[in-house]
């Protein structure tokens, strides 16, 4: 069958262009022992593929320029030759971006998806999939927040960023949002329920913004940017404070030169903790996670933001959009049917 | 009483230089209810003390101009209208760089010592007191070592780190000091039992000699410095790692320029956890650890190094000698009697 790709033309300088991608055609493989073929229907596109275009290794495998564009997906079993899955089944794994993956018990991030039937499957790629779970489990695991407490939370109007906003106002707590727009702004205070937001673009001095939203001070920050805005935090945290590092953004598209952070005097001064986390070392926490966020979903408590781009061919473009700041919530790409495709 | 004073001459730039300390004469003072007058016997220096020489607030009050040098002495109680303390009584807390100090129920770090006769008094100042417990808490309550791990330590020569690198020994940890110096890399190696010494003035490249002496990765980082060390440090992390922020010597003679750290993006991808502690929040800790440090230190497990400073109008010198990084293990004053005077 012909297997559309996306693959790597040119490593991003900086923030990746549409131009450094391109759709290929390939045909698709044969499922050997232990493997199924899966054809893929949601792309998520996340922050951390940025730091697999660059040629280097990090902590996983750098993309070859012309491989295809590694990214997770929720996808449709077409032929099974793994145990415990059959044809039909929905999945969530890290594949590529193209029409049809092989994918087998090796896969990262693999797991069976029961979708209920009255949520949009689309949500199982971002707030009821790893951006809702990545914000449940940093802020319980990782950040330990109390109802009281004042949470700060960068690039909150972001797939994860969003879900923490809410998550952690239904938990009891003040929160306060960092975003780069004033839409962005507008939208996590007026539908998220956020109590304060800060535009860092127009701020001005961001350490005097924060403290002017939190007088009282920080008792969480939950980092999804690092660089400056960490930096900043760092000087408005409460003694015992706590720095969820869920992901730095802000460095991503210029990891040669990372963002220095000044402060790091607070965490001796303030006896601050900061940790950083992975959603997959958690796996266990996400069932528990996954029952409350379809729960405050189902209740209206819980706004899933999607940003979704129809097309493989625009997956590129969707890419560039989000890494430069322009999109909100979650950005997805619908897979389009091949011509003569039914599914 | 006359009573001498080493008091604040003028904000230091940078290292503190002899002279920015001068010794004054005044009168002690009488204590009143619940108050007791006690006579100074050691005075710890430690570098949380430059903190407040620079006339801005940090954790504590800084030290005016004219104002007596704050620090931590082993004393004896000379009057005593406090409960629970009489003439007599020998008291570790938080005095001043004077003959005579008033002490109270607030002083802090304020105990009742019991010295063991078989241990010299001086060592309740260091290795049997704050810095011993500083490292046996950090190692255990921040860092959880366990045996086996690889265990960096930063300032390992020092007063803590002397101290934090036999323990860990002990702990069956694998150790590698960081010294800026070769006689100091020596006796890490020789006399307290480390695996490896980094001489940080010569080795190069940081990264590149902690990753040599720990091929491994590393566990636990005990920083006493940040900075440069701990940004170094933070490049050879093993996932799951645990950096214990014990200090941050390398920035307190110049705090308005802080040494930036470029590598936080190691947060998130190693999952690490950085965590800064202060003793006085972990006291309910101190007596188990008292405990094993005396069993060690009778045992001839422990060395502890010292390095003693005679009379009270040598303290300046002796403290712009530690803090310009020239002395090796614990740095004490040990106090002078005055004319005529008898203990």
């Amino acid at each position: 069958m012909l297997n559309r790709q996306v693959v790597l033309k040119s490593h991003p300088n900086g923030v990746p262009l549409p131009e450094d991608f391109e759709l290929v055609e390939a045909t698709s493989a044969e499922p050997g022992e232990g493997q199924m073929l899966v054809r893929n229907l949601f792309f998520s596109l996340e922050a951390a593929i940025r730091g697999w275009l660059d040629g280097k290794a990090n902590y996983f495998e750098p993309i070859p320029l012309g491989g295809a564009i590694r990214g997770p997906s929720v996808a449709r079993v077409i032929t099974s030759r793994l145990d415990g899955f059959e044809a039909g089944d929905l999945i969530f794994g890290l594949h590529h971006w193209e029409d049809y993956s092989l994918s087998d018990a090796n896969t990262i991030l693999l797991s069976k998806l029961s979708p209920e039937e009255d949520i949009p499957l689309s949500y199982y790629c971002g707030g009821l999939g790893g951006s809702g779970h990545t914000a449940f489990v940093g802020l319980h695991e990782i950040g330990n927040i109390q109802a009281g407490e004042t949470v700060l939370i960068s690039a909150a109007a972001g797939a994860t960023g969003s879900m923490a906003t809410q998550i952690a106002k239904l938990r009891g707590c003040k929160v306060v949002g960092v975003v780069g727009g004033e839409n962005k702004a507008d939208l996590i205070t007026q539908k998220l329920g956020a109590d304060a937001a800060i535009n860092y673009k127009t701020c001005g001095d961001l350490t005097a913004a924060i403290n002017e939203a939190c007088p009282e001070g920080v008792d969480v920050y939950f980092d999804n940017v690092g660089g400056k805005t960490l930096d900043a935090s760092l000087q408005c945290m409460n003694t015992f404070g706590r720095v969820i590092g869920c992901g730095m953004i802000g460095d991503y598209n210029d990891q040669d030169n990372p963002t220095p952070v000044f402060n790091m005097w607070k965490l001796v001064e303030k006896e601050l903790t900061l940790k950083g986390f992975l959603l997959y070392t958690y796996m266990d926490k996400v069932p528990a996670a996954s029952a409350q966020l379809h729960e405050w979903v189902r209740s209206g408590e819980i706004h899933i933001l999607e940003n979704i781009t129809e097309g493989l061919p625009n997956a590129g473009w969707a890419y560039s959009e989000m890494m430069r700041g322009a999109t909100i919530g979650k950005n997805l790409v619908a897979m389009d049917l091949q011509e003569g495709e039914h599914l």
